[in-house]
């Protein structure tokens, strides 16, 4: 059994961003070595989600609105999590809703995907240095 | 290391439909000889779901309601996705509370299971062939 | 490969309770004598959730109110499910926003996490014993 790990870093220019980053998971899976296995890749912060949709622009601001109507960001106060000093409580809820991670499956040396599966890093408190974990397993 | 892939292909009659593929998935984890490992099911396309609830009619009919008050499919044009000639925005919104796939766990050769979990198929934009993608790996 | 499996057994006290079982896990893995695979924790019934976040407990108490305005245990009768004689609809509910399960990396034979990664077992239906599963494969 082969194994590999490696993480990814980001750093938001705004709180909630959405980035597509299946060509980073593709190169892993390259340098990894592995033809057949299982890739895990998740936020290693609970305020920020790892999932799997469609790259289009509209969709993504569809999500954004949604989690907004779902979680609200303010008002601040309507979070008891807030009371700690932090302004994120929303974060946490909406990361609920996106995942935390995916897992892949790897065949023939790549993510083995229908047509239009995308693997997106969904921030939703950003604007500091923030990491994904990709762990594949295989051989 | 033994590992094993298998689609299965679906094509529903209506628009959201939700079916009982376990005992697919029990046929896929006896035909890949897999006696420990974890079995990976999960939508290829991105207006499906697969999740684990229970094989209850009302249940099902629930979860459809309840979708239907996050995200409703109509009016169509309050999604910007559909600028784009889709109609299916709720879809892609339904499919993230559902989830994109299952992680199951294979001990003794079998599915590794409660005593209600019950793997489905939850298709959300349906009335075409779409696939479901069974990713084995074990021993 | 190595392969390890565990049932963890609850029986909450109240309806609804969310208790960190990332000690447990982390034994398993000590136990497993894996040090580099993955780890699959997942609730064995379909009104329990397996998810990791804060361990706060302000935010512990957001996502209670959060998720019983999304799925609101009350009026019983407004769930389908319900007519089959249990009180439990809104759990099955809220156990999907949750989710079922988390896959995570082991390195070095720990859990491979971020500085704030927590495991949870979140109880929608206890006053009954209820279980979890950790099924851990790798080298």
């Amino acid at each position: 059994m082969k194994s590999f790990r490696k993480e990814l870093w980001f750093n938001t220019s705004s709180r909630r961003e959405y980035s597509n980053i299946t060509h980073d998971i593709e190169k892993c899976i390259l340098e990894s070595g592995v033809s057949d296995g299982l890739c895990l890749v998740n936020a290693m912060h609970i305020t920020a989600s790892v999932y799997i949709n469609d790259a289009e622009s509209g969709l993504i601001q569809d999500y954004d609105d949604w989690l907004e109507k779902l979680a609200p960001h303010e008002p601040i106060s309507h979070y008891r999590h807030n009371n700690t000093g932090e302004d994120n409580g929303d974060a946490h809820l909406k990361r609920q809703v996106m995942g935390r991670e995916v897992v892949v499956a790897i065949t023939g040396g790549r993510l083995d995907f229908g047509p239009w599966e995308q693997i997106f890093y969904a921030e939703f408190d950003g604007r500091r240095r923030k990491r994904v974990l990709v762990k594949i397993i295989g051989e």
